[in-house]
């Protein structure tokens, strides 16, 4: 396994489906799952898919610019990245950084205990 | 022990660090610690520091502006700062991004695992 590339597949699948169906997120977390959303903490997947469908715009658009990763122990994985949110109507887009912890699944997939999200304002 | 108060203390004891002492950071790094800078991968507390103290820069001065941090697991801790640095010199200060996760050490304290650092260009 290169864990550069699961990142980068991560960050794929994540944003992709954030664009297009953010309740599709949900099983990507589970009970024990954390978000602090610009200062704001959540706590489960429902908890957490309900923060993240209720934002207050309807379509948006990731831009990824930097995927970073270590190795976190106990076969978790950290992801960082930086980039741009483009929402819907707005003229400029919106600069974000986050960071996700992914820890393994018995299925041999990766769910996410831990995600930190914040916008950089310029 | 509150999460949130022992994040603010760290990023606080970190970055005073930083600004006055470079060198001085190498304690909070061990063998198997990681920092990614810019996208560069760096391992062990030595190469970290040598690493960290190379930089083409004599003073400088972190300005934080948000922490958030987690926990993530077997007694660690997820620390995401956002801020600015101002260079010596230069006019504009820089926007950067970093997390840090720390782990127990059995001494009570904690170090840094993992360290991935990115300046979020305008």
């Amino acid at each position: 396994m290169d864990p550069d590339a699961v990142a980068k597949a991560f960050v794929e699948h994540y944003y992709s489906t954030f664009d297009a169906n953010r309740a599709g997120l949900a099983n990507l977390y589970q009970e024990g799952s954390m978000l602090t959303f610009e200062g704001q903490k959540i706590q489960g997947s429902q908890n957490i898919v309900a923060k993240l469908t209720s934002l207050p715009f309807q379509q948006c658009k990731h831009n990824i610019t930097t995927v970073d990763c270590q190795p976190s122990g106990s076969g978790g994985m950290l992801v960082f990245v930086s980039g741009t949110l483009q929402l819907a109507g707005e003229q400029h887009a919106l600069k974000f950084s986050q960071m996700f912890h992914l820890m393994p699944t018995p299925q041999g997939s990766f769910y996410v205990l831990n995600d930190i999200f914040r916008l950089n304002y310029a």
